[in-house]
């Protein structure tokens, strides 16, 4: 792929032509990504033309389906249109985007809110415009990739500190100039290992140090903390976390993100958030989704209860049957398959035998720590859990015989 | 806010407690930001109780409103549910964001599309795939803002054209090492100016040094070209350009992005693209917006057409008032009003007197080149035009009088 030009001989594009990952996964028949659905988005599936039980979704609450919320996206459709056409802050605000803010603001406990286009996004634009030239921001090492490339698209520096470790944490705050700003940013509930973070010692370290705290709350919204209200609620620590994260497009059933903070911060995000500013806002029937979605979370405070019993009923029949699974009081249960190809052979098996789960292979791990992740819905049945196990349980423990 | 602790001692909120610019612009009553609308995104809406002429939309087809396309989105929203709970690349792909990358693949002539959640995340996406470490990319100084976060999240090193300057551009060019891959970044019809692209040019510097070429048509697509297939149909370039990014929240009435090149240049970036891997896919009713909103261009190659007659038909209406007015063939009509606050004072009288326009200040532009946007819809009528031009004279004119 070498052009014969004057000037420039690479092309560009010879990374494209190189890459032969996926080719080679496809041949060993085992390549996991892109299985298109055909049915909607629910604990059974069609997907290539058969049934699989629904375990790789983050449709926690399983509100994609619910009645009241379908209802409320489609009256929105048919008065507000398909579309905003522009930002929030130009022409894309709707009186609904300020209601939505005002209610999450309200539900997780702070005094404003300011809703993104989607999760990713929000983590964009939240970190890129709080972390300036000077400041620091540290990391989790199982940070979301959205956190990652919040903290690149910013003009400050990041450290990243080992899963959880709290003491590598204050050995990292300690080396902070005196003169610069810090934010510790951490999943609430990780994505992949489904564990939470320790939020108290985190908040503890950040008063220590003058650090401000910001939890990505993807999966912990609807999930955990009283009511769903999630990780800061879940530890009473509310007024302590400055900035809480989260997506509409988990727990809410729809697709999108907020933050929440206070009025000042929220105010200096939405004029200096290129993210924010320079994207269309969500369309009418996305916003109702999501309001619907939280005013049906509000109404039924026992729908995370009862998803954290299903969890825990799938997590207790996995070790039942000889797996090893980690205790956690989230819906996402990881089960380690170690290398790559392993995970994919096991996925595929898995596929083929009707329970869909999702791959997690490096970079989202290190090399041999390849897990499946396996997650849950407040709307699945202990029959469809107890079908899900067995095929799990014969495909994972069949080498071991 | 200084906080008296060991170590750090410098908020990182104090930028947000700082910052005043807003509060300063509210206080003069010519905050421009924010106005929310209680109606559907239409030529004419209600924005804060009144009716407002809406020349700040990008809903340049007027299609957010058409039964059809409503009918469309709703059909979705039943079937298949709010939302997808999940990524493209995982449990996210429905069978009809498939059909929808096919569709939009063969409408704009490439082989291959990949859709993303956003247009703003399609450039972070692509550009951040593309451009590797020790790639260079090469961008007019105009391009859309979410472009340069693109290059920011990017390893290569970016470099930056005078708007349309293509002696600069080939200057740069020359300066690239030959082992480096090089990407030219440029907008199809620029988003603020609403002037288009020199892109034989560009090709032809493309060609002549070894770069590949990227367009944003998110302002090109239904907008110019053969039957609205944007900037490089426009110019009978369309298999010299090798990426084509466009977006689903202008003329195709949703939410969303898109890139279009060759198979194996998707099939990169499928697999390589952090913000498409790690963000949820667009809902069932915006997916299903988006492709019904394509049918109805491909069904109506006029529409494009009238939607330029109509822009011509403000500009020329403009220009007669005594409005210098430049030339151009887009629906994007800017009136330069120079400094900050007279372009906020003008955009507040508009307002006031009914008519919508978007403020463009710096950094968008250069602190003496801020400009009012108008932008016009082709659901428009002469009527409303006539309404509008005439209050557009009355503020813009009154002050020379």
């Amino acid at each position: 792929m070498i052009l014969e030009t004057e000037g420039i001989t690479t092309d560009i594009f010879k990374k494209c032509h190189d890459f032969d990952l996926a080719d080679k996964y496809r041949e060993m028949g085992i390549y996991p990504y892109f299985h298109a659905l055909e049915s909607k988005q629910d604990i059974e599936v069609i997907m290539e033309g058969k049934r699989k039980i629904m375990l790789g979704s983050n449709n926690y609450l399983g509100l994609t389906t619910r009645p009241e919320i379908i209802e409320a996206g489609v009256e929105a459709f048919k008065k507000y249109g398909s579309g905003c056409s522009g930002s929030r802050f130009l022409n894309g605000t709707l009186t609904m985007h300020l209601e939505l803010e005002k209610e999450l603001s309200q539900f997780v406990g702070k005094e404003s809110a300011v809703t993104f286009s989607t999760g990713f996004q929000s983590n964009l634009g939240i970190i890129s415009a709080i972390v300036g030239r000077g400041d620091y921001v540290i990391c989790d090492r199982e940070n979301h990739a959205s956190i990652y490339d919040g903290c690149k698209l910013s003009y400050g520096k990041m450290l990243r500190y080992k899963h959880n470790d709290m003491q590598e944490l204050e050995n990292m705050l300690k080396k902070v100039p005196e003169n610069a700003g810090t934010l510790i940013v951490t999943d609430g509930v990780f994505s992949m290992g489904g564990d939470i973070a320790n939020l108290p010692e985190i908040v503890r370290l950040a008063k220590k140090y003058g650090a401000r705290v910001m939890v990505d709350d993807a999966h912990g919204l609807g999930v955990i903390g009283e009511g769903g209200r999630g990780t800061a609620s879940h530890f009473g620590l509310t007024d302590e976390v400055d900035i809480i994260m989260g997506t509409f497009s988990k727990s809410l059933a729809s697709l999108g993100g907020y933050m929440a903070a206070s009025e000042e911060v929220c105010d200096y995000v939405r004029h200096n958030s290129r993210p924010f500013i320079f994207s269309a806002s969500i369309p009418p029937s996305a916003c109702m989704t999501a309001r619907a979605s939280l005013k049906y979370l509000k109404e039924h405070p026992e729908l995370p209860v009862h998803l954290r019993e299903l969890a825990s009923y799938a997590r207790e029949g996995l070790k039942a049957k000889g797996l090893r699974i980690r205790e956690s009081d989230t819906p996402i249960v990881p089960i380690y398959t170690y290398t790559p190809e392993n995970t994919l052979r096991k996925a595929k098996e898995l596929y083929d035998a009707g329970v869909y789960v999702n791959c997690v292979l490096p970079p989202a791990t290190a090399p041999n720590e390849c897990l499946l992740r396996t997650s849950y819905m407040a709307s699945l049945t202990k029959e469809l859990i107890d079908e899900a196990v067995d095929i799990i349980a014969e495909v994972l423990l069949k080498d071991n015989d």
